[in-house]
């Protein structure tokens, strides 16, 4: 699927968020960079009371296009092309930084909406805003987070967590998961020749979604020093070796295991161009390590992507939370969800040739 | 124990490790920094072919100066004291980059020397360059490193490794760990209240052995989220809070547990001094990212401090390898020895003082 792109845009739907964090902020400010006009057609899914809100704690001057269907959108600078879900009424219906049933339920219908439209061919790509899970639930979504939404709604069961932080300037880095929102000892037993040996592909997928032509993939050891031959676990010499060979022999360039607290360094470096990581925070402390770094020290104004790989849909997303505290008061930055929308942008131009290949 | 000190200057033992490593080399660059001669006495535990050796490849025109005792030690710039173990009496002993049976004996042989020297008070501290554990093996040395020679030979029970990296330009990030070389799997079953409340108390220690006056500890989560009250696991529940709200108990500045992929980052933005972590990789791996940043994308000149704190003396050590693929070829960067040397400085300019307080 994927597609439409009109006149070379890829038409990219924004999920809004939950409307009492900061989605709606960093919509609007990044929406402000005309760039991104340049190169897609934005819409936002959203409500106009939440659009407008954005507007004045911003100080932004945009005019608000309601639109029924993707397909109506101007996409011009200067107006905001939404589609409404009708969640929020009335400005009273949430509050910045407050949990609430109400935005919860606002913020699923956001994604929900957006996620048809991309299965129906009607966008590109969704890019999402922060969600809050506690408040999802609170409105009766049992869901772990965006992620595991857009896998039941598109009924996908090999996928994969990608994060990836740095720009043009620096060196990139690109993580992907084996596993993600288990507990450490669980992430131990999940470990398999076949689960490895399938996020390799997902990483060799992903970095041709990105256009890469190197593709050089390292997967991480998951124990210290890759168990150095097997003096702390076997996990490496019993599902990671096997792995790594197996995808050799299929014609993928990967190297491993290799030490976990050498293999970001080493990809930053230039060595590699993905690296598999074994479970949620061996990748993630890297990552959000180096998104702080480029921003010199400031925590908030992290740059980073999450996207989800090996859906039937491009779904990419901001690598950040809905910051409750800063909600409302025009502190937040929109960096992470432009590097999002770069990326949704990536991936819609190279769809089309990755699947033919496929 | 601890002392001694000469006119206010501690007298440091160094180590110099592998003779087939970059030990050496980093020795005789480090000791050209009239700076540590300024603030302590440094003596070279080696041999003198060695230390001629690594004269030779970096161009250095020192003297050498053969002393039995420490206290015979001049102290002076443009001579290096050292301690001859007899280890190494001709050049063939040992050849760089390759692992021998000669060179890990020596290796050994000065760590041991220079630690006894220390439990014997005639130095105030062993700064050590990197080994090779299979060429200590080799050599019938049963040891999985250096920390395990310290623990053995000292009869400690109770230690654990430090990590930090940066500068005084810099955030610096100080870690401690609560298990290190075990796989993964035995790393999450040796979590216990007791283990951790044990490294809450050596990481206030650390923190008054640098003579910070500020000793915020935070103390990382195990599991994804600090398993977000127990949907990804319960040693949070079970050990981790519990220990920390003993540790508040008794009185020290302590947080926790806190999601392992922002600890890291908020200790970096100043919010913490120190980060007691779980396990190896979830310590190891931020710090080297870390050394790596600092130095503009180079991969070898790591900056980086490895200490065992607990001892009864102070050790501290450069953390990187005997690198062995540029072993003899004067590219070797002694950023973290000198760093490793101002932190021994440190700990023995605090050490009465703190011991008096405890």
């Amino acid at each position: 699927m994927v597609k439409p792109v009109r006149g070379a845009k890829p038409v990219l739907g924004i999920s809004i968020g939950d409307p009492a964090g900061i989605g709606p902020e960093i919509t609007v400010k990044a929406l402000d960079c005309k760039e991104i006009y340049k190169k897609s057609i934005p819409i936002v899914y959203s409500d106009r009371i939440v659009l407008e809100d954005a507007l004045n704690i911003t100080g932004k001057n945009f005019k608000l296009n309601l639109i029924k269907e993707a397909k109506e959108a101007l996409g011009r600078p200067g107006t905001i092309d939404y589609i409404e879900s009708g969640s929020i009424s009335k400005k009273d219906d949430y509050s910045y930084g407050k949990i609430g049933k109400k935005s919860g339920d606002a913020a699923f219908q956001y994604i929900l909406k957006a996620l048809k439209d991309a299965l129906a061919g009607e966008i590109a790509a969704v890019v999402t805003c922060p969600i809050n899970k506690e408040a999802i639930n609170m409105a009766g979504h049992k869901f772990a987070g965006h992620t595991e939404i857009f896998a039941k709604y598109t009924k996908t069961k090999n996928y994969s967590m990608l994060l990836s932080a740095g720009d043009k300037k620096t060196s990139l880095l690109n993580v992907i998961h084996v596993s993600t929102h288990v507990s450490l000892q669980k992430a131990s037993e999940l470990i398999s020749k076949e689960k490895i040996l399938k996020t390799i592909h997902l990483a060799d997928y992903a970095l041709k979604l990105m256009g890469k032509k190197k593709r050089r993939i390292a997967v991480a050891g998951l124990n210290p020093h890759a168990s150095e031959n097997g003096l702390f676990g076997n996990e490496e010499k019993l599902s990671i070796i096997p792995a790594v060979e197996k995808a050799k022999v299929q014609g993928l360039d990967v190297s491993g295991p290799i030490p976990p607290d050498t293999v970001f360094v080493r990809a930053l470096g230039g060595h590699f161009d993905i690296v598999v990581a074994m479970y949620h925070d061996q990748g993630h402390i890297p990552l959000k390590i180096i998104g702080f770094a480029l921003v010199n020290g400031s925590f908030r104004h992290m740059k980073g992507i999450n996207a989800t790989i090996g859906l039937p849909i491009i779904r990419t997303s901001v690598d950040h939370g809905t910051a409750f505290d800063i909600a409302g008061k025009n502190k937040s930055n929109e960096g992470s969800l432009l590097d999002a929308l770069e990326m949704a942008i990536s991936f819609a131009k190279n769809w089309d040739k990755v699947h033919k290949l496929h």
